[in-house]
C-alpha cells in the first residue's frame, strides 16, 4: 500500500463498482442459518463464525468495496475469536477488499501506539487497512494511528458524531464559542488530516458520522469538505437512502455507508433462500437505491 | 461477587493493606529482564509474559489491592496475547486481587453489549471486576456496562480528565453553560451511577482522573462525592504522591492510583536485583510515600 493512499484506493474501488457501501461483519452465532451451523457441526463455533464471514466476502466482494469488521463481536468469544477477526481481514484483504477495523480504540499515546501495532500498522496482527478510534484523549492519542498512517498509506476514522440514540447528550453540548462539540471535534478532525489529503481532495483521516442524523451529517458534509465520511445506521437502525445521501459531495462520493444485519441476516427475512444469495439481492438492492438517491 | 458491591471490596482491601495502589501490567516483551527472557526461552513471547505477570502478581498481591491490566499490550501479540490477557486476569482473581481491565471500550448499545460480555459479564472470556469505558457514546453506550454491574456488583471507570498532554484539547473545552467538558461528563457519570452506591459511600460507576491534572483532580473529588476514581499518571507519568492527594477524601479513600513503568520496570534502575523484589521494593515506596501524603 505504501506510495499510495489507501483513501484514493477506495474512493477509486467506490466508483469502480458503483457502490459506497461496507458490508458489516458485526457476526454474532445467531446470525448463522441453523443448517449452515449444522452442515459446520464439527468446526468451533469461532471457526464457524470464520466460515460465514469467508463465504459472505466471496459473495459480495466483487459489488462491494470494503468490509467493516466490528472487533466487539469476536472479543467476546476470546482469543478464538480473535483468531477468527485475523483470518477474516486476511481474506477480505486477498479479495482485494478494503478492511476497515472497527475497534474505536483511543488511549494516551504510548497506549495509542500499541493499538495501532495491533490493528493498523503494517504486519499487525489484526491489520486492516482503516480503524475507528475514538478522539476524546485528543491529539496525541490520536498521533500514533497517524504515524503508521505516514509509513503506510492507510487511514483512520474519528469518532465525530455517532449514529446511537444518546449520541447528543455529550456530541451535541453547546460550547461557549458557538459550536457543538461534535462541530469542535469534526474541526479538529480535518486539521489533523490535513497532510493526508489524497488525490480525489479526501484525507485518509476520516470520521464517523451516524446515518441516524441526516441534519448534522449535511452541516458536517459542507463544514469539512476533506474529510471523509464512514455513515453507519443504515438498515437495521433505521436510516434511508435519502437519510445517507446528505454525507456525500455533489460529485457522489465522500462517503462510504456501512449496513451490517440488514445484508448478513437478510436470510432470515428470506426463507429458502442461501444466506450469501440473500445478502447479495440486498447488498444490490442497497447499492441500487443509493446510486438512485445519489443520482450516480 | 453476586450480592457484593465490588466497589465495597476493593475499598476494604485498600484499607486492609493501607495500599490505594493498582499494579499496571502493561507489559511489553522489552521489559522483560534479558536473563528471565534467557530463563524462558523455549516459550513462546506472549507465554513468557504471562510467566512474568504471574511472577509479579505472586510477589505483589499481599501488599497490594488491584491490578490493571492494558489490553492493548496483549491485543498488539494477536490471539496468543489475548490468552496471556485472559490468563493474567485469572491469575489475578486467583489471588483476590481486583482486576480492573484497562480497555477503554465505548460504543453504540449493541456493540457495548458485546464488549461487557467479553469484559466484565459472569463468564466473560477476559473476565475482570472492573473495566475501563469510554463515555463519548453517551448513556445509552454505558447502559450495557450497567446492567451487566447490576447482575454481579462489578464496576467500571469512565474516561472523565485523562492524564495525557493533550486531555485538555476537547476535555477542557468550555459549554455555554459555563461547565468545563470534562465537568459535565463527571456529572452524567455520577448520576449515572447514583443507584449503585455501595455501603462505604462510592458507586460502581468510577472515573478516570489522571493524577497529572491535580487542579482538575481537587475539583473533581469536591463535585463528584460519590464517585469512586482511578488514578493513571503517577510515576513514569510524571505525577507525585502530593498530586493525587487531592484526588483522596478526607478520610483519605475514594481513590486507587495505577503505576505500570515504575513497578514493572524497576529491575531496570536496579542492576542485580530480581525484577520482583525490585517491583516490590518501589510499590512499598509507592504505598508509603502515598500513606504519608494522605496521613492514612
Amino acid at each position: 500500500m505504501s506510495g499510495q493512499n489507501h483513501i484514493d484506493t477506495l474512493i477509486e474501488d467506490i466508483a469502480r463498482k458503483h457502490s459506497p457501501i461496507a458490508v458489516g461483519l458485526d457476526t454474532r452465532l445467531e446470525y448463522l442459518p441453523a443448517d449452515f451451523r449444522a452442515a459446520h457441526s464439527a468446526l468451533a463455533p469461532a471457526e464457524q463464525i470464520l466460515a460465514f464471514n469467508t463465504a459472505i466476502i466471496d459473495a459480495l466482494c466483487d459489488i462491494v468495496p470494503a468490509v467493516k469488521i466490528q472487533s466487539a463481536c469476536y472479543e467476546m468469544i476470546g482469543p478464538d475469536g480473535m483468531q477468527t477477526l485475523k483470518l477474516t481481514a486476511e481474506s477480505a484483504r486477498s479479495h482485494n477488499l478494503t478492511v476497515i477495523i472497527d475497534a474505536k480504540r483511543g488511549d494516551i499515546g504510548e497506549t495509542a501506539s500499541a493499538y495501532s501495532s495491533a490493528f493498523l500498522a503494517s504486519g499487525a496482527q489484526f491489520e486492516g487497512d482503516m480503524l475507528t478510534v475514538n478522539p476524546y484523549f485528543g491529539y496525541d492519542g490520536v498521533k500514533p494511528f497517524l504515524d503508521d498512517c505516514a509509513k503506510t498509506g492507510r487511514g483512520v476514522f474519528a469518532l465525530v458524531k455517532t449514529s446511537n440514540p444518546s449520541s447528543g447528550e455529550f456530541q451535541d453540548l453547546a460550547l461557549a464559542d458557538g459550536r457543538k462539540l461534535y462541530e469542535a471535534i469534526g474541526d479538529n478532525v480535518a486539521a489533523w488530516g490535513r497532510r493526508f489529503i489524497g488525490a480525489h481532495g479526501y484525507s485518509s483521516v476520516g470520521a464517523v458520522v451516524g446515518a441516524t442524523y441526516p441534519a448534522q451529517g449535511a452541516l458536517l458534509r459542507k463544514r469539512l469538505p476533506s474529510v471523509f465520511f464512514l455513515v453507519p445506521g443504515y438498515g437495521a437502525q433505521g436510516a434511508t437512502a435519502a437519510d445517507i445521501a446528505v454525507c456525500f459531495d455533489k460529485k457522489g462520493t465522500g462517503a462510504i455507508v456501512n449496513a451490517s444485519r440488514s445484508l448478513i441476516c437478510a436470510h432470515k427475512k428470506a426463507p429458502g433462500t442461501n444466506f450469501v444469495d440473500a445478502a447479495r439481492t440486498e447488498a444490490i438492492k442497497m447499492r441500487d437505491a443509493i446510486r438512485a438517491a445519489l443520482k450516480i
